[in-house]
């Protein structure tokens, strides 16, 4: 078994991580402590996963194959560079190495990029889209939750020429509150998040970017508000948009289909069926549905992923298989 | 107190009549027992609210000056002429009365209307548009929960011309579990609901000709998707559109603010704060906020309404209030 | 209108408070700030309640004929010789003076009380048991969420000389999570709560010292566990004994009828009948509930309460009304 | 792969059966479709498990080594005879062969039962306890959900002489609603449950017998109260006794530590700390703590399950391992 570290193993990413390492064929989790310290539940006499304190030195020891850093971006930039040089492949979940340039980093992030040659050389982590560039790659920029559902679900539309631009689209997001983090806040507390619902970040999400980039659609086209559910996890985003060249659902899914024939993780549903945030909890699969009214060109794409599984720990799983030569799908099915 | 009567006060818009008119200065609440029959939660010693047969003699006997029908809507077609002819004036909360002839509601509802003079006399229940007309009315429909948000929040965008019609408009609509009513059904079991959301009757629901009729919109306009939020109570509409004419979010909101300035019941955010549903909770408003990019025109208008209050029980005691004569918001505020 | 204060109006009882008073026919509430600020939710146009900054010059100066404290038990001990002072009766919701002793207090609240002739003074604001102390005092001290079900359950039947003492009695209690408070925490963050329940302070809670003094009851013979509930608002408490000369469940209800025959805020149940959350929740109910197996004597009462209703500010209120001479029901049916 | 039966796939417990064998290194799932039909959620070209036709001969042709029954006690009694002539061996996930007569089955099943030769031969498949016997059993009769977690908390201390029996055990059982099946009623649907706790089955639920043939208690000593919390899965029991002959929390823990020193399934705390409910879900763990108050030997015992796994599906694969000869753990870790 190859061993894989894990920094921020504490929070959600982190713990959905190792609960995926957990029953991979060929790797073994070892929780890397950094800036962190509990004593964990008390449990007596039953072995959990190996624990060390975390430093460079400690990785090069171990030979750890890769580590995943479920860290804020700040920390992702300050410790990947002496990961990647102690012999370490690093799959990061933070927005540190997401976008373009550092121009957009600042822009978005409000703080400057540290590590702008890093930048240049990290490959964003969506498989269905960069498959060749992550077989090998030594750093992988996870990508944020909502930019994997919106750019799975819209970037083969923008392809496929039957967007009407002019009219632009409308992503409509919803994510549950482990979306947010670990760190206690009133946004999180449980009296205000249950029996309530909330918008957020409206037109001005940081994640905007990331579907820009990816997805081929410029900034004015796209409006984008992110939401609230009183959830533990999952994202669905309702997407609206005006087709053009469309006759009916079934051609709308065919666009998909003809897309994603070959991915193991991209489940398409027949017209007249639609996911839900149930059809895709604890899994890696980004799950998608269409409906289409024929006459007027109105356009439905339901796109539905755990925001801890595809929309994290799991496609990040996805991505160190790649990056390190496994099947893709070891320890996700 | 004057007398008025609740059929259908099992269901959940029936019980919250009864909450609310518990409150009521000027009425006693008169539960109306039609096809059932339950015992009760088995609480010694405490009076609850009187409880009688229903039947239109009875109806007649006691005086009551209005009956509350929170029931089917062919239930309420069945019952309404004789309460009428016993002398009631009838707030009907179903579907029954809402749409403007009788082919819309065989189109939309699945059955011919069964009482076309009564559907030409009904008076629709939305008083900050059609006051004048429910003072005094007989009979009065009152508006589902999805066209309430909808109607307050689009139709003075339509009126004021800023909407850049060829773009279309969305309502992507969610919705707590009690606007599927009472009727145990797989689809709101609890552990099909909880930690999950879905989306229903995309492109395809019974209210969007009601919310045509009233916002101004032609079908080919508007997007609406209804989805189902995993709590109880609540409704929030996330609108989007492509404004002109408008320079900022302060304008757009001022639109709000020129329409809505007398209403009691109709909130408005300052630019930078939108309603959640905790805001409007178990009461009768209907909290409105905007978001706007002036740049590219991309606007976002969040509606939150309790779907057991303005959008169901609180709306039809308002329209009580107006069809007795007394204060509009009494018991309301 | 009398002028009423509520300090701590950010806390969940303290919104309650608001909530209830707004209601009330005889008072208008004032929001004292004390070490708070904010913005509010950014509602235009719609005047909210009044609001002062905190000072006892202004409480005189407004002529507050009683301030509510909804603070943590240092503040309260702080603010309540001034607020005495400048004239206001007191109504305390936190634990400040709910105990005996000083050395009593020391021990469960883990630090010296600083106000012990007031502690003398206090009235235990359960105005089922201490009516007649409650009418017309200065300061009185709102019982615990857990002692208001526990006491009103428990005094009964020790007082009719049914429970077998050796036997011990067992309130196992659960609570709703807005009865922590609103400040942040990862024990009350959404993602920790939703889907969990857990025991915590088991044997070793500070409320048991408040339900030994009035309940009757030896420490040996209560044991006490609170419990998380994943929900905003309520408590039940399971309380099983073993009993002693009840012949059937409805001897054991009668013990229940005769001694709260007259109290309008307690509702009993027929056997076959017990409450449930819902039957209380934004009440100022609480509702009790018995099974009983004869052959063996084992007993179980169920006893339900909002823990802001009659576990905070409900009856708050009700001790409001008493000390200022008011309806004891008004603004709480 | 071994071919293994499920019938009655579509409720919860066997559904999760389905997910755990997925897992499973030695076996393959296939569904037997009796009295059920539906054309699941629509996805395409994504191959799910294996359906076929339930009867004995497609049993027989497949192949299948052992059935699980996820049915009604009914349905399990009708269809295990013909099963077990087919040569699967069956694990029934319903209460038909659990007790010991037919006349303790008669008397808290409310119907006869039809296979008495059957419930003589069957095996209570409760490994801790009963592990020799199911290995290689034809027929095993998989615990209820509240049993399992109270035999395995209370037994090892009713072995160990440490209950005073006269004063009684307590068992205050919390179980979330997929413990009441798929089956739509108004008790489980998500308005009743939301924001809600009730008990059910005071002092007379169907398990208590299945509780005390395993604990070693008599009915007299055991008070157990089944309570509905408004979760998915999970059940938490909070036991309370008085202790003799134990001087600490430690002294406690240790009768469970060498009661269950092997126990691969069973987890145990450290005093100061308890499990609660999202320790064990979607495990097949039983967790187990303790708090003890030596001076007055009350004693306080916390036992957590997954309702569907140790409680239901996980055990059946367990007990199904045993059976069968695989390693007890497979699948399950």
């Amino acid at each position: 078994m190859t061993p894989i570290g894990i920094v921020g193993f504490r929070g959600y990413s982190g713990a959905e991580l190792l609960t995926i390492l957990s029953r991979h064929p060929r790797v073994e989790p070892i929780l890397l402590e950094h800036r962190e310290s509990d004593d964990g539940p008390g449990i007596l006499d039953h072995a959990g996963p190996r624990r060390i304190a975390y430093s460079p030195d400690a990785v090069r020891a171990e030979g750890l194959a890769a580590v995943f850093l479920a860290t804020p971006a700040d920390v992702s930039m300050e410790l990947t560079p002496a990961l990647l040089e102690a012999g370490a492949k690093v799959i990061d979940l933070s927005g540190a190495f997401r976008l373009g340039t550092t121009a957009t980093y600042q822009q978005w992030y409000k703080e400057p990029h540290t590590q702008p040659g890093l930048l240049a050389e990290a490959v964003y982590g969506l498989p269905e889209f960069c498959r060749p560039r992550i077989r090998g790659a030594r750093l992988v920029a996870n990508p944020g939750c909502y930019p994997t559902a919106a750019n799975l679900a819209i970037r083969p539309l923008v392809e496929a020429g039957v967007v009407v631009r002019e009219a632009g689209i409308v992503c409509d997001a919803k994510s549950g509150v482990s979306g947010a983090g670990r760190k206690p806040s009133l946004k999180t507390s449980f009296c205000e998040v249950t029996e309530n619902f909330c918008a957020y970040s409206i037109l001005d999400h940081r994640h905007v970017p990331e579907i820009l980039r990816t997805s081929g659609l410029e900034e004015s086209e796209l409006s984008f508000t992110a939401q609230l559910l009183p959830l533990d996890r999952g994202i669905l985003e309702t997407i609206y948009f005006r087709a053009t060249g469309v006759g009916s659902a079934s051609d709308l899914m065919d666009i998909y289909r003809r897309k994603f024939a070959a991915e193991p993780f991209v489940r398409l549903y027949a017209p007249g069926h639609v996911p839900d945030l149930h059809a895709v909890a604890r899994t890696n699969f980004c799950d998608i549905g269409v409906a289409y009214d024929a006459p007027t060109g109105r356009a439905v794409v339901i796109a539905a992923i755990d925001n801890l599984g595809k929309g994290a720990a799991g496609q990040a799983v996805q991505n160190m298989n790649l990056a390190l030569g496994y099947a893709e799908t070891a320890g996700l099915l």
